[in-house]
This record gives structure tokens, sequence and C-alpha cells, in this order.
């Protein structure tokens, strides 16, 4: 796969309440759904979403030493990318959190862990209205 | 602040096997010291480090839920950039981890923890043999 590294997701226990502290650091919202803040930065897309629904998302505890409360995201331009990704990974000896598939928001993605089973999401989302690639190959927001 | 996230650390257990399996997968390194490999991305630098060096790092215990395994990190121009921000993110509800002090390993670093106990790290290093700012402002591996 291509290294790429395009969103940081940090889990949150009050959306409402780490979206104002992002702010009042700096940072400027940019986009807002009900599930998630995400803000550009000089560098890659940072999101805010529920820790809970995250930890859910990847079959994790959100208690305990289960979900860590963060997932790195890696985009890509095709289906075939992330699933040439995915099984990249699980050769190298990463693991299988979720298979590539269609997901009901509307992307296809996949999460994988490495093996200190720090997340990574596999995405690749033909809606750029949230989101696309600038000229750099860097994702941002739109 | 400027919102910056330079470079994304995950906390590793065998630096070794880490370094190759993220090799296996397509990142290729680019830096190496003997705590750390640094992997330009497309989007920001991934590092990979000790676990038990991190958490030592940020005060926190390298088992169960104290450490998470994960620290951004945002670069700054100067010294007073990062105590700017530290202020900020204080005076903004984040936790002092560490406050701005010389590191002997030549930078000026503070590191502050969000709502929600993430850590950041910023970070200014004038020395430029492992990373420079390019001509849009983003961290680079030199």
């Amino acid at each position: 796969m291509q290294p790429r590294l395009s969103i940081v997701t940090l889990g949150v226990k009050d959306l409402e309440r780490s979206a104002r502290f992002y702010e009042a650091v700096g940072f400027e919202v940019r986009r807002g759904t009900s599930n998630a803040v995400l803000f550009q930065t000089i560098g890659p897309i940072l999101a805010l979403a529920s820790w809970e629904a995250l930890a859910e998302d990847a079959h994790l505890s959100p208690a305990g030493d289960g979900f860590r409360g963060q997932r790195l995201v890696s985009h890509f331009h095709s289906m075939v990318q992330v699933r040439e990704a995915y099984d990249e990974w699980i050769a190298a000896g990463g693991y299988s959190v979720r298979p590539p598939a269609d997901r009901d928001w509307g992307a296809y993605t996949a999460i994988v862990a490495d093996p200190d089973a720090h997340l990574w999401e596999f995405v690749h989302n033909p809606d750029q209205e949230l989101v696309r690639f600038n000229m750099f190959g860097q994702l941002e927001l739109s």
C-alpha cells in the first residue's frame, strides 16, 4: 500500500465538550455531523467521535484496556486499493478487525490492527462532499 | 495555536518487529535512531517508539489503562510558540503532563492532555537534521 495517513480519530466522551475544547485552543471546526467533528490541521484531518461508538465499531470494550480511544485512517482511491492494503496487512502479521465491506454510511472500509493492536481503518469513500483529495494526494475537508 | 499535527507516535513493544511490519506493508523507513523509527507518509510522519519509554515520558503506567500507546505531536517554529500553545491548552481545560522545558535530546517540549486524556506534545527542535518544515509549513523528514 501507499503509506497514507489522512485522518487521526480520537474517541471522546462528550463530543460537544471536546469540540469546544479544540476550538478554544485554535482548531477551527470545519465540518460536523451528529457523530463526528472534523478539523483541518497543518497535517492530517483531526476527527473527534464518540468513544463508545468507535469502540463498538472495532468490536472492543469501551472500558479498561480494550479500546484505547484512537484510530488512524488511510483513504484510498478505490475499493481495490482497500482490499489490497487489507490483504498486505494480514499477510505481514497484522490482525483483521473488520474485513473489507460496504458500510451503511456509504463508504467501503476495512479495519486492521498492527502487532501492538493499534487500529487502522482503510477507507474508499466515493462521496466527496465531506472530504476529497487535494492536488498533492492528501485528504482535506471539502 | 496554529492547528498543527506533524507526527503520530505509536508505542510498540518490539521496535525491530514493528519496523519490519510497517516496511512489509509498504512504509519506507526513512530515519531510525536507537529509540525510534520514522516513516514519511502521504500525511504526517509516522513514528514508532518504545511503549515503555513513551509511557515513562508521560508519567503514566505502561500497563493497564494508563498509557494508551499513542501521542500526537505538533512542531512549532519557536520556544515562544510552544509556551503559548501550552498556556492555551491549560486555560481551555487541558491538563499539564510536562511543563515546557529543554530536553536532553536537544529540543524544547511540553506535554499536555485533552479532556479525554489524549496526549499531545508541543515541540520546538532547532536541529533540522532529522525533520524540517517544507514550503507548505508541514513537517517532513530531512
